[in-house]
């Protein structure tokens, strides 16, 4: 052994970041646009903003930029412990893009974050595989990246993961819900499960108390395997949203959205809506996934603390105008989501009302 | 004891997240210039890029976005056994940024992730404060920020953060290295000490090896107590290279830059190098700081590594036509940086040769 210290005996290993490059390539460029410039090794992602060329034109007059950053929080110790670590990206993008899209912004691009105990190429190529694929269903590009290895922050496993996502808008297009009035209607578009929320909540239910298995198999859920369905992956809503507001490009129609993470339907909506409205939402007008009942029964947990921490199958909200709410609804079923009509904008104090 | 179970018994408390959300508004807002759209609570930040008022008028013809993203590593863990938080977030800041302007974007925009095990809102706003100094350093804005509660991924005391840093610059003014030629300058800008890499090995040495600690005044530091010399905030080296460059707007003068992070001089020179051109580097050309000497008499570390790891005292590299070399370095020695003409451009194959 050599007397002299090098950097890969402290525990950072430059060959493997090399390999890892390698193998994330692929899934990285089949991200990219037109309008990506690429810079395989370099320092910054870039990404042209007007697009002139013919195909793909893109022109913006008074452009405002939307960015937003989050977190997987704990689902990733799910994934973790499950080693199944393409999906959780899907996550992470859907966290950002959401968030962005509730202003009415068009997704542009993306960065990840990922951070771990020990550089694994194929672990980091399949956790970037997963973001991918949300870039693709977001119709975003992932123009960069960065990984971490710090042996002494996390514990050998585990890891974690953070996005960024920029998007674009015209800025007298921007959603503020200032816009809201008595009488909107409230539309709710299904989640996929759990999203990515509620995580601590749930490994307290189904593990710590429980001592449940991630691979148990449960008649609760439909004798699904209790993994899939803790990691099934955060519904992104960009492409049905953008194209509903690529519709109603005069009228303000859609005067507020929101997308329901931690906090729920309950403080969630509340962050879009004026003082003087209320969101009054009739619990029972959509199906819920199994996966809540079970949680709820199992833990147990009460009405109101389950409509504060868990989305309760609603991934995202419009508030529309009354007249058009129905045309919205064929329309975003036609784009392959299911909408339900949850509830009405009444005069208030900036709170839901669960009814 | 209440017997549902709720949120807060899982570990994630969200009373304390608002506290911390009181806690750092002052320092992100102070970071906003006029082109922030202000939405607190809101789900994005939203930046306008281009602004029509006479005042800070901003336009672009073709804007190319650039965006990058990193994290200060180990860097993080010697704050955290310091409890010392309002410096790394200068360090994350000024990795992010130095990243982009190596293709001669100016800052815009700034997003923060910071993942802790237990949310402590007076350390959290440490951590935020030390982003909002790097960002008013920078000339860019904090708009948008997570912070992630994960009892489980992190120990006690432990945390993490990922920054992402959006900037502009018009498309024909790329700096993409492609203009780098025989006879080239290379000047070198001097670091603030470690940066933020190569932490692993500096733990390694003065913490696993030699027992040292954080708050010991050591003689080869010229008394310098060393958590303090390890704890130096990376410069960024944005406002300094961005007014060169608005100095030569038509001729492209500077043909390469370089910001020196993991891998040293050696490997992130060539990112930036043509495959028929080599940098001979002079290394006795610029003073050392201290920190590397003793590091590598301690560790002790080859002379190859020391450079492979560390910056070894250059954070930031200009690949500059010869006729300007002198002219370049007076401009930025005048705007407070200490400049050195550390070498020059061969033809080659793309490589570093250390002299």
């Amino acid at each position: 052994m050599d007397k002299y210290l090098s950097y890969k005996q402290s525990g950072v290993d430059i060959d493997a970041n090399e390999q890892m490059v390698q193998k994330i390539w692929s899934s990285v460029a089949g991200t990219f646009g037109p309008r990506v410039i690429e810079s395989k090794g370099g320092f910054a992602g870039m990404f042209r903003l007007d697009y002139d060329e013919k195909l793909f034109k893109k022109n913006y007059k008074h452009p405002v930029l939307v960015a937003g950053t989050d977190g997987v929080g704990s689902k990733v110790q799910l994934a973790a412990q499950m080693k199944k670590y393409d999906t959780v990206g899907i996550d992470l993008v859907a966290m950002c893009i959401n968030d962005m899209l509730v202003v009415g912004a068009e997704p542009l691009f993306f960065l990840d974050y990922i951070a771990v105990n020990k550089l694994e190429p194929d672990m980091i190529a399949e956790l970037v595989k997963g973001i991918a694929t949300g870039c693709k269903q977001a119709d975003c590009a992932l123009i960069g990246g960065e990984t971490a290895e710090m042996p002494d922050t996390y514990t050998k496993g585990d890891f974690d993961m953070a996005g960024f996502a920029v998007g674009v808008l015209e800025r007298d297009k921007i959603i503020t819900g200032q816009n809201v009035r008595n009488g909107d209607v409230i539309l709710g578009l299904s989640s996929s499960g759990l999203h990515s929320n509620g995580y601590s909540l749930v490994r307290n239910i189904c593990f710590k108390q429980q001592k449940l298995k991630m691979t148990d198999v449960l008649d609760e859920l439909d004798g699904a395997i209790l993994g899939n369905v803790l990691l099934e992956p955060t519904r992104i809503y960009a492409r049905p949203v953008i194209k509903l507001l690529h519709q109603y490009k005069v009228k303000q129609i859609v005067h507020a959205m929101a997308h329901i993470t931690g906090g729920g339907l309950i403080e969630n909506i509340p962050r879009v809506l004026p003082k003087n409205c209320n969101a009054v939402i009739k619990t029972q007008s959509w199906p819920k996934h199994k996966i809540f009942s079970f949680l709820q029964k199992t833990g147990p947990v009460e009405d109101t603390e389950m409509f504060r921490v868990f989305n309760m199958s609603i991934g995202f909200v419009l508030i529309v105008a009354e007249d058009f709410a129905n045309s919205i609804e064929k329309k975003l079923s036609k784009y392959g989501e299911k909408v339900y009509n949850i509830g009405r904008i009444t005069t208030g104090t900036g709170k839901v009302v669960l009814k």
